[in-house]
């Protein structure tokens, strides 16, 4: 069964049937604000965290797959249709997902009715755009209804999906012609509100989820595209959501286009309001001038096909294979730089509710996009040494919100160490730039304990004159490499953590994988003292190596 | 919109209509084993702790409203139905939903073919018992295929929803004739499975979530139910469910009767296994011969009705109100006991995820139920009083399973220690038992640290020597009674939890509530120390009341 192909000279891969095994998804965002979106449109939206700043609810292992993204109902003479096909599931005449490199197209169509919808985040900007467009190829008039919809998440995913008794109480928005903000917790603990638009006069809205989908139905079948017929119904605590109702009349051959952003607004605590609980939008409306209009909103798709192009165009391999070309030149490269946006934080299998950004994953990943912003490779060396402790450990992982250690998950995985001058080696092979050894970097996020990046490092590799075990190899600690070598997997405890250093191995068990690692890495560090001039603490290193 | 009526004479609520405006529920079980089970179905269960040993997968905040339940597909010539409408919300020509004591029925029928659907948690077993009924009420032979749906938690619920990257790869099970063995994690980390039975010859079985569905569908049209044909697959991995087909042939009148079993099974750490990877089923075996007929059904379910009639039968009020008769005498002494069973820890609202029992919640509805069962009441007092720290504070909440204070909420709800004086008072007044003040009760669960209960009832009061504010008031600390007074409801700090006390609020607020209690639960205290003979101690107490 084949589901797509790759469209190299698009850069695309291209699915041709909505009805992939699983879903297959696609990354959106460079910068801070990120989408995860399938080949129906599931997925969800947040702001650097996807635990913390998660603008739109997503379940995950729900079924049917991949519920809740950003919908399109489009209701032409009695059939209900999704450009993604889901969530209706009505069946199309054509389809076609194309996975871009920061984007994603969808092109469909049923009963001589074309839909497109073009889903981006722009460079430079805090939002999700979605381009959709109608087409009408029938030889008669089509009078059409567009229903938008959108879940809001209440910001905590975890709380968002646990705490009920509290979280059904809390929801709060503002309502402007075409505009809906959702402003839970703006009053109390945010500074922040979500914005979701559409550049055209609406019909009517919703932002109440029970009442647009209906009591026990689901976005299979809501009861206000039923109905044809927003409610305009302002959502008070329980689930709020967004909707916007449209009516389009289109001539044979004519095409109408809309323009919805989704987007994310803080602003600063001293200017949070512009009157008594109504929130200061002079933010959010600026957002909206940007994409008022389908030119401004194709001139910002073009300068994000513009950023890859650039990123893509630093190191080119030509070969008379194509599926190498394909590999080296697009996709492991756009692959490195998701990586580099969201580290592993959030995928439809990695929740996004507890890791964060790990200090082993990143400080790898950086071999991988070095080449391509160098500058955002010495940013993020110093934000995870920030979180190293004085004695060379460091927390496993770290919000990329706060940058700030996961005291959930702690430290004590005695490989982390090393990865940290194995991504300063290779930053510093690739740009020469020795300069970041002399930067001052915080232990344990703490300025006052700040000492230059050498100094980790240093403590990096000392870590293990304290941490080898009964065969003189290094300690596994927590774990290596491979965090299936759980050494935690049998347990007597309830509720224990997978990953918690037992008391019987804990103090004697060691990794090879880690030996390899302190002997290879251990190098690098002793090449670096030697660029450098320290010639005798070279030597050290590697006597202790010998 | 009516939806129901009180039987008064069957001390049950009718429901007359599924389609409540949220699902309307009802609490089985009554000692370790729990399930929630609303008027559709759906719900879930659990051994002892909603947290940790979750049976089945249940979605809170989904739409449709209230998935994942114990499900019933009925399929009679071509038309599939649930007893309880949901999941396919196939129209029903009759329906009735009877919440009873400790026991749900659903009695429905659909093109003259009558279901009955009996669920219950029977006294002294850990299992709930389905016990289903069809009978053919047409005049000619009907041909049914008869499909059951349980979808399996992988034991802690927070995993579970949260954890992917491992738990879509742990799913374990085994399988007899008509017995399915869910055994994630048993090898491991545990020492308990799920068996799921029925006492009939099977068509054949589903343990497969996604096989039973099809992909990209949902339980309300099962792929496995629209094909008639049981797979026969056993999971490994992604998600283990539970699932028999039966066939029947009923002539005009007759009916069948089938009974499923969802059990909890517990072995001895060194009795776990009957061959290399095999479980031991001996007890499984044992719990399955007890329901293997209709008859032992029905007795254990009279068993379960004699319980009740006999712990209502313990306060009886006679007026000409039937209201207030029916409330007193039927559904506040039941409410009492479920909130005993269960404290607040599962609901529709409360996920189960992460409070356990309350410090304050099991101490003051101790209030409710001393008079039904003064022995467990005893019990919970000393269970509480457990987790309260040496200087008189405590976990404002414990697990059930493991009794040990919640770190996760920790303490500082400064209302707990007076509820503990105030449900101990209760217990007394009640049984006239004052032995139980000379009970040796650990502090923070360390039996080293342990003291007599009434030391602890001394701290409790004491403990307000050193919290008291600038006005001599109590202080608050974290909340007191009404939670939703939380101090730290504004905060600048992401992810930070609304219950903390912060810097600026929390050595100062004082709580009015919290001083009337202390002066209440004071001098109970006080009069406990006459009644031993403390009577200095008494006049000290009520000298600070002063």
């Amino acid at each position: 069964m084949k589901y797509g192909h790759f469209d190299d000279s698009k850069k695309e891969y291209v699915i041709t049937s909505p009805k992939t095994p699983l879903p297959w998804i696609n990354y959106l965002g460079c910068e801070s604000f990120f989408s995860l979106i399938s080949n129906t449109g599931g997925g969800y939206s947040f702001y650097k965290d996807a635990k913390l700043l998660r603008l739109t609810r997503y379940r995950y292992n729900n079924v049917p797959y991949d519920n809740n993204g950003r919908y399109f109902y489009i209701k032409d003479n009695g059939v209900t249709w999704n450009p993604g096909w889901q969530p209706t599931q009505t069946e199309l005449d054509s389809y076609a997902c194309r996975h871009g490199l920061g984007y994603t197209i969808f092109e469909s169509s049923k009963n001589d009715l074309a839909a497109s919808v073009t889903a981006f985040v722009p460079i430079g900007d805090n939002c999700e755009i979605n381009k959709l467009t109608l087409k009408n190829n029938a030889s008669t008039e089509k009078n059409i209804d567009i229903f938008s919809y959108i879940e809001f998440c209440l910001w905590n995913a975890v709380d968002d999906s646990s705490n009920f008794q509290r979280n059904l109480n809390t929801g709060e928005m503002e309502i402007e012609p075409g505009v809906i903000y959702h402003k839970t917790e703006y009053r109390e603990r945010r500074n922040h509100y979500a914005v979701y638009a559409v550049n055209a006069p609406v019909a009517g809205f919703d932002t109440d989820r029970d009442t647009f989908l209906g009591a026990y139905r689901s976005p299979s079948d809501p009861e206000v595209v039923e109905k044809g017929a927003a409610t305009n119904k302002i959502a008070s605590g329980w689930s709020p959501c967004g909707s916007f109702q449209l009516k389009a009349s289109l001539k044979p051959g004519e095409e109408v286009t809309y323009v919805f952003v989704l987007g994310y607004i803080e602003n600063d605590k001293n200017d949070k309001w512009e009157a008594l609980n109504v929130v200061n939008k002079k933010k959010a409306h600026e957002m909206l001038d940007r994409y008022k209009t389908t030119e401004q909103a194709d001139a910002a798709f073009k300068a994000l096909c513009d950023y890859w192009d650039n990123l893509l165009g630093k190191y080119t391999l030509e070969t008379e294979d194509d599926k190498l070309c394909r590999m080296v030149n697009i996709w492991n490269q756009y692959q490195c730089m998701v990586t580099f946006n969201m580290s592993r934080s959030a995928s439809y299998y990695e929740s996004g509710m507890g890791r964060g950004m790990g200090f082993r994953d990143s400080s790898q990943d950086l071999l991988g996009f070095v080449h391509l912003i160098p500058d955002k490779a010495r940013e993020r060396i110093i934000d995870i040494a920030s979180t190293q402790f004085e004695d060379g450990s460091a927390y496993h992982q770290y919000q990329p919100l706060t940058k700030t250690g996961n005291m959930d998950i702690g430290s004590g995985f005695n490989d982390d160490p090393l990865w940290l001058i194995a991504g300063t080696s290779a930053y510093i092979r690739e740009t020469g730039d020795f300069s970041i050894l002399d930067e001052m970097v915080p232990f344990d996020n703490k300025t006052e304990l700040a000492k230059p990046l050498m100094e980790h490092l240093r403590r990096s590799f000392n870590f293990f004159d304290n941490a080898k075990g009964p065969h003189k190899l290094t300690l596994i600690g927590r774990a290596d490499w491979n965090d299936c070598l759980n050494l935690n997997c049998f347990s007597d405890t309830p509720g224990e953590s997978f990953q918690t250093t037992g008391p019987s191995e804990g103090p004697v068990a060691e990794s090879v994988f880690i030996a390899g690692m302190y002997v290879k890495y251990g190098n690098e560090y002793a090449d670096l003292c030697e660029h450098i001039g320290l010639n005798d603490e070279a030597g050290e290193v590697r006597a202790k190596l010998a």
